[in-house]
């Protein structure tokens, strides 16, 4: 098989999770798996300078506009949660703790806590919040708090965020099909065209 | 016949001269004309305190690649003139100034400078470039360069970019169909389905 599509994205980016609801499925057509690779934008834009959407007038209205037509497009529920944009530390160090268990299963957590975000519109932002999703998906509660504060866990994620800059990741979601780079959820059309021909 | 499409774009923008090689025709399948509203970016980021793409580190060599890529997916001749960024001043006031005697002869005006600035990779910066390009399409060269320093058509651009900034336009291409507004090249998808279906 192919290598699989790397899927970077933040679990507090509206954009990224429009991209979940449709990447894996896209891949398949392909042949391809998907690697769920979260990352922690706020580090990303420390290096870039940019701003977060919600911070550029006129950019964040259209973007709450934009977000809820292309979701009424996908057919997939969305809405902010009420402490947008918040902290997704909490979410990233339990998927990539999971992800050395069991990488399945936390491709199932990523996808719950982004339902349980910006479908449900509920604060995904604390630990507690991210062991009641895992729990949901027979990960033991209090195992999964402690690895929160673990410095292994926490050591893995900024290995993983600085692995994602240095990969040239600016945004999310960001997506590589063979080394090449895609940002964002209006480039999944390019990134399927790219699975089909292998570059154009 | 319905409202014609509101085309907002800096003659500046390479995704605004992408968009350019595709709306009319876009808004024809659906029995629209197209109003092309050039206008300036950096007024516009003024506003809103947003950097340029090549200002900002990463995002400007991928925006490099991803030009060159929707380009050739497209199958348009791009390439990035000189001086990119340029001041696209005089291109606006030749615009405005022709749009008032032959309004669509200041297309052909707005499609001959893009053509020039990212098929050519020309330098339309100054009057002489601008007033050159309208030459082609029959404008008397002396009439244009001294209409560029008329008080009256700098005031007519400065009304257009303020009017665009009201209206909330803070990126280009930037379209209005019916009132609904979308940004960026890569909506003319959901410009089309909207001229289609009326919206969603």
């Amino acid at each position: 098989m192919a290598a699989p599509v790397d899927f970077y994205f933040d679990f507090s980016s509206p954009y990224g999770y429009l991209a979940a609801q449709r990447i894996d499925a896209l891949a398949a057509r392909h042949g391809r798996e998907v690697a769920w690779r979260p990352m922690l934008l706020g580090a990303v834009f420390k290096t870039t300078g940019a701003e977060p959407l919600v911070n550029v007038p006129l950019k964040r209205e259209y973007a709450g506009r934009d977000l809820r037509r292309s979701a009424r497009l996908l057919g997939v529920p969305f809405t902010l949660p009420p402490g947008f944009p918040f902290a997704s530390v909490a979410a990233c160090r339990a998927y990539y703790w999971l992800a050395e268990r069991d990488p399945g299963r936390a491709t199932e957590l990523a996808r719950a806590l982004y339902r349980a975000a910006f479908a449900e519109g509920r604060d995904i932002s604390g630990a507690e919040a991210v062991a009641e999703a895992a729990a949901g998906l027979g990960v033991e509660r209090a195992a999964l708090l402690d690895a929160l504060q673990e410095p292994r866990v926490k050591e893995r994620l900024r290995a993983e965020v600085e692995a994602a800059i240095e990969r040239g990741v600016f945004g999310s979601p960001f997506v590589f099909v063979d080394g090449e780079p895609f940002w964002g959820h209006d480039r999944l059309d390019h990134v399927e065209r790219w699975l089909e021909t292998g570059g154009w």
